[in-house]
């Protein structure tokens, strides 16, 4: 599975695109950071950020779309510019057809380090190790869509079994409930 | 001018058109409210706003786009989506060519009440009395959505001449500077 990971933002946002394999091998296609000059009007900004992301999606042709779930940072403003990024390329995705899915921080950081606290420097080292780099992707916002683009390889099976257990465990209490109230129509009639 | 207000949201987002004459004369021209549900996936929820929004700007051909600045609200996951929608919404004008303005809740509502703390029943009545409509837009996103409209109409011409005189300060500052340093020159060579 080709995987898109996105680290979103306004003034750096981070983009790649890594292949997932068998068991937790991955391979690094592609990664890179789009800028927008904070002078710029937001939707001026917006557009550009989206155009990129359009253009990765259309040049790598990624299955799935794994971005950064944003929360309130220290800097509101900082925060809602994140989250409207990240909104426009969900967006985009969803107008291909391409599954999105949001990944917090921690979980990212947990799957690539093994620590859901890990810093930016752990998260760094492990994926230039992971994906068998030279040197290590930068700046940091290139490693942590990188590691996004990772975690999503990694937890996407396991999202999916839990999603078709949960279906199956619905199915099964249909059938259930359905049979009740079969059985209490033949008693009541 | 013909301005399209949007009071953005993910469970309610509100538009709305409304047409600018001369003085303060509005019109209104249409209305509504787009809602999608809290189990429908993120990047699909966005997807039918933005699709919504783009029939209005292809339909109304608005020359702005208005739209509410979200700041932290008390559920920080809500202000999230509300700000993504914003944000899809203000991409599509940008790809239009739409001049695309943000107006702090207060903002609008010293607008349309002269009071900047005005509560949402004040903001409905006097939009219905401004706008003479025959009864009270709901619910209170199609209302706000019409306020920001109307803030647009009146606040417009302000910002222009401000962004003007600003623009006419800055080159007056620049050419003192020309001269000055002309006579810096001229002075010691």
């Amino acid at each position: 599975m080709r995987v898109m990971g996105v680290d979103p933002g306004l003034t750096r946002c981070g983009l790649s695109i890594v292949d997932g394999g068998s068991g937790r091998k991955v391979t690094a296609v592609d990664v890179g950071v789009v800028r927008t000059p904070g002078d710029m009007e937001l939707a001026q900004r917006l557009l550009a950020v989206a155009d990129a992301a359009e253009r990765w999606m259309d040049t790598h042709e990624p299955g799935a779309v794994a971005i950064e779930r944003v929360f309130a940072q220290h800097n509101v403003r900082t925060a809602m510019g994140t989250a409207q990024a990240g909104g426009v390329i969900a967006l985009a995705a969803a107008r291909r057809g391409i599954p999105v899915a949001f990944h917090t921080p921690s979980e990212v950081k947990a799957a690539v380090t093994g620590n859901g606290a890990a810093d930016k420097k752990q998260v760094t080292a492990m994926v230039t190790r992971i994906l068998g780099l030279a040197s290590a992707p930068k700046p940091a916002d290139a490693a942590d869509a990188l590691a996004l683009a990772i975690c999503h390889c990694w937890r996407a099976p396991l999202l999916e079994r839990m999603a078709a257990a949960e279906a199956k465990a619905a199915a099964a209490q249909r059938r259930y409930k359905e049979r009740l109230a079969e059985q209490r129509k033949a008693v009541h009639g």
